[in-house]
């Protein structure tokens, strides 16, 4: 038996594009005589659409590609793919008409028949509904139908017959039923399988792969069948996050030999060319990932040129190296923008690394303008009936009329002279505390370092460095960081930002990333009992950070309360980020403007431990 | 046998807060000789907390703060409240702690149980998972527990006995189960009821009220049992939607009868007082809400000032005297920005608008800073290992140059002397097609005005005019809108927005707020067969817009080009929106970020209107 992943880039929304794909496919497949050609889920319309999934016109204009990848197929040869189903007579729970989420086979131009359901397709049997998934929302699934048409699931789930094997469909988190008490793949298993077949539209997660690779191996030994993953590549969003998939397309044998496929390429492949895995390393993930994903969402916009605030700091200077690797040196600008709290030392090693990457510089004093606004605010005079006042701003005001002016007034008018967008360079741990200002830095079309804490964007450049020779000049890496907004921020006395990184990361991560997000009320509890260290994965005591309890206490409350208030407020406009990590902000981390409340198990721990 | 509604505002994420005043509502039941306090869904917490409902601390406390009100009660008085329920030894489909939306009945201070599925509290059945609703997200439901239980979920509902009396107990959703293919109501009805209660966390949608009228009276009338429906009031919000809760806490009679509680008020309500109904119009309905949703979300987030940049047009205009009406005239002010192309006409509206409203106001020029940027941008050298190129700015950037001055520069820096934050005055049409430039007019803390129509601004304007006094000069609702960013737009020779809003409103309407949203390809149909201005509600022919059949598509693809592109785009970055309509952009109308593309069949139709 000849079966074959495509493994393809989706491209989300152009169903069109995506079938004239699927047609090339099939006719390579059919030329080297595969027999059943395996297609990813959700193939023709892409997955993270958003509310495109109630537009009926997109719908129909799926099922009618379906028709023509049907009659594609011939004697010999089979298509099982991912695509929508609709049911018009019947609604979904949303009211709209009844939506599936299916794997569709196609075989000598028909419709291979589910007959436990009635139905030409193979629902998806569990939804995802966490992280960027909203698959309740749109689909309706296998469990449901089942429980209406009054069947037992397990008699739902039959295996089909195509050229005299006996194949089990699985789609995407149907592979991953731990969590729902339902392991589809296990009840097809029970019923004899030659092939299990997975199709799956799977974003990339840090360490998601090797988890995955421990789930199916273990579906292919149980059922003593060989699984076939077949995963799309491509970027795909949900508006405030961007997801790359990386394929990864992989067979898993029954003996535990796993293949995998090239990554991020578009490959017909049947598991004889096995991807050799070089020595690998996480931030080569993270690099590979980010470079693919920024490539992917600039194209898709159209987009060639980028515009980057240099401040001769490491995020720019990390965002410098990658749109300089995605995009090549010549469409890539770096602005400086001094004022008179900006040091030598940092504006040359801006200089500096455009020279080193070779890209565009220039420089543009934010000095006159931010001069200006402070001589016609500062000072202005209000009126209201016969009363009048005078505005007053104070130097934290005039910290960020500096950030808005280089980033709303230099960056987006240079930007459009170089006729490009601009990049929001901020980083994860500011991201969370919101260590940045609205219409100032925090802008940009897109923050590709904003799912990366500060210790891995120093990586970050350094991979850089070493994998493709796009050299950062070594001050940036070894300066203190700062905003170099007031003269209370001089880098050449190593006055930076209020973060003592090695702690404030770990610190922040687990509010975040932690499967059991931490909260102040369980850090006091592990500072209590001397676990804090361990628990946040920290190479030193808290006695090391902090010079107090009281210190440490007041620190958390600090920038709790900046995570959980203006965090969120400004998280709310933020750019997209994309994600890398297992808990990326934006639509994966789902956030309401609340007020920031302490627990009141929090205020007795809090007495407790400063005997108040 | 004595029933009231303890309808009462509730603060989402504020468990301590919340439960006082359930405590004091309790009490004052009990002096009143009520025997069942009915309370809102989910009132201890609040309803729309995003991923909150994943952090154990939180829900550790809301279910010691139900203990308490469990301890409150007496052999006389019995509680009905929505609260969580966690259930430790299971896990739930997103693997974390099972997690329950649930009714709780506390009676001389014991919990009632639920028998058939043998816990303390009884779950939601259906689990809503459209527009701003993600119940699956975070909540396991009576039907998956049945399920696992084995259970018919017929068996699984049953009414409790409470002080003699058959009572049948619904969680929102649940009396709304037409799309579900099952009706909890009904389940219980038929089982003999003397009561059926109805707990929500219900926002105000235009138009809802009417319904859930019709479909609430249904249940009483047909089971013969009055029906108790008891609504918090409040703000929430999912980050970037701001739902309103106007309470309208209601008793059904069997005979058709109906009482409503006081809207956007704290009652603790037997029926006895029904709501005067006084002549209530949509505008009333509109109106009442933006302030009740406008006064709270600034409320929340400790806000008492703001300051608006008032153009002279009407949708500042209107924002202005809805924050004078919120926040009293003493804490707005008023700031005019003009440029060049400003003309004496606005500039004097606008001072006129803050004389007769009676706030404070200012002028800022933005004149010298749109010059200085245009002499630094302009013409500006970047340089390139030997070579070097000269920045150019259109008059198309320029435009941009003055927007983001007047928000970023000017509105940010005053806002900051005010000490206030400042609005964004977007209606809905220039939302829809991002008419508005980034980090220019699109920003501000929140877009009080961006689920209107611009015709519904206006008419909001004379709504403020007539039910409260705040005088809106007459110019402003005669002049032309206009951005007056270029020399081309002047309101003097009646040059304004590209937009004719009789037409664009009805047809930007169509693409969010229609059931079966419309598309070119639909509305091409519609044209088509002369059916589209019926199907818009126009009031006149499509030739009255257009010049030509040509103009009429050249017209809806440039619109539909910028509703699907940059206005994606833009929408990411936004403020919150107050929703009105049934459908609001941000978390209620997800999107992702995608090309533009035309269907084949439009593709198709196009080529048959346009006879090439």
């Amino acid at each position: 038996m000849q079966i074959a992943c495509g493994q393809f880039q989706v491209y989300p929304g152009e169903i069109e594009k995506n079938k004239t794909k699927i047609l090339g496919l099939m006719a390579d497949a059919k030329a080297n005589n595969i027999q059943i050609l395996l297609l990813p889920e959700l193939c023709l319309t892409g997955y993270l659409l958003g509310d495109l999934w109630e537009e009926l016109d997109f719908l129909e204009e799926a099922e009618e590609a379906g028709e023509s990848i049907r009659q594609h197929t011939n004697a010999d040869f089979a298509v099982v793919f991912g695509n929508i189903a609709l049911d018009s007579q019947n609604i979904g729970e949303n009211g709209r008409i009844r939506l599936f989420n299916s794997a569709w086979v196609a075989w000598n131009q028909n419709w291979v028949s589910n007959d436990p359901i009635g139905t030409y397709h193979f629902p998806k049997v569990l939804m995802p509904n966490y992280r960027e998934f909203d698959d309740s929302r749109y689909f309706y699934d296998l469990r449901k139908l089942a429980l209406a048409q009054k069947i037992d699931i397990q008699d739902a789930l039959k295996p089909i017959t195509l050229f005299s094997k006996s194949i089990g469909i699985s789609i995407c988190e149907d592979g991953w039923g731990e969590d729902y008490g339902l392991q589809p793949i296990d009840i097809l298993g029970r019923q004899n399988l030659d092939y299990i077949l997975n199709l799956s539209c799977s974003p990339f997660t840090l360490g998601k792969e090797s988890k995955r690779n421990r789930v199916f191996a273990k579906f292919a030994n149980k059922w003593n069948a060989p699984l076939f993953y077949c995963n799309c590549t491509g970027v795909q969003n949900n508006g405030k996050t961007v997801f790359g998939f990386d394929g990864a397309s992989a067979i898993y044998l029954p003996n535990g030999d796993v293949a995998t496929a090239k990554k991020y390429q578009e490959v017909l492949w049947d598991g004889k060319t096995h991807q050799k895995l070089s020595p690998h390393t996480e931030m080569d993930s993270i690099g590979m990932h980010l470079i693919f994903c920024t490539q992917n969402f600039m194209a898709s916009a159209g987009l060639k040129r980028v515009t980057i605030g240099a401040s001769g700091g490491i995020d720019s200077a990390v965002a410098a190296a990658l749109f300089t690797q995605v995009l090549g040196p010549e469409n890539v600008l770096l602005v400086n923008m001094p004022s008179k709290f900006n040091s030598h030392t940092t504006i040359s090693l801006a200089e500096k690394l455009a020279k080193s990457l070779g890209t565009w510089y220039t420089s543009v004093s934010i000095e006159d303008s931010a001069s200006l606004t402070k001589k016609q605010i500062h000072g202005l005079t209000i009126n209201r009936k016969s009363e009048c006042k005078i505005l007053e701003l104070t130097d934290f005001h005039l910290e960020n009329v500096q950030a808005r002016d280089r980033s709303s007034r230099v960056l987006s008018a240079v930007g459009c002279g170089f006729a490009s967008v601009f990049s929001c360079n901020a980083n994860k741990a500011e991201t969370t505390v919101g260590y940045s200002t609205l219409y100032g830095d925090h802008g940009g079309f897109l923050a590709p370092l904003a799912d990366l804490w500060k210790d891995k964007v120093y990586a970050l450049g350094r991979w850089f460095q070493q994998k493709y020779g796009l050299s950062i000049p070594e001050g940036i890496f070894t300066i203190v960081p700062s905003a170099e907004l007031s003269a209370k921020q001089d880098v050449d006395k190593d006055e930076g930002d209020p973060f003592h990184y090695e702690y404030h990361d770990k610190l922040f991560q687990s509010w975040i990333e932690k499967w059991n997000r931490a909260t102040p009320t369980s850090l006091l509890e592990h500072y209590q009992t001397g676990s804090l260290p361990e628990y946040l994965g920290l190479p030193h005591s808290i006695e090391h950070y902090f010079p107090s309890t009281k210190a440490f206490v007041e620190d958390l409350e600090r920038w709790w309360r900046c995570f959980k208030g203006m965090g969120v407020v400004k998280r709310v406009q933020a750019p997209p980020v994309i994600a890398i990590t297992k808990r990326s902000f934006g639509f994966d981390y789902r956030e309401s403007i609340l007020p920031v409340v302490f627990s009141q198990k929090y205020i007795r721990l809090k007495k407790e431990i400063l005997g108040k």
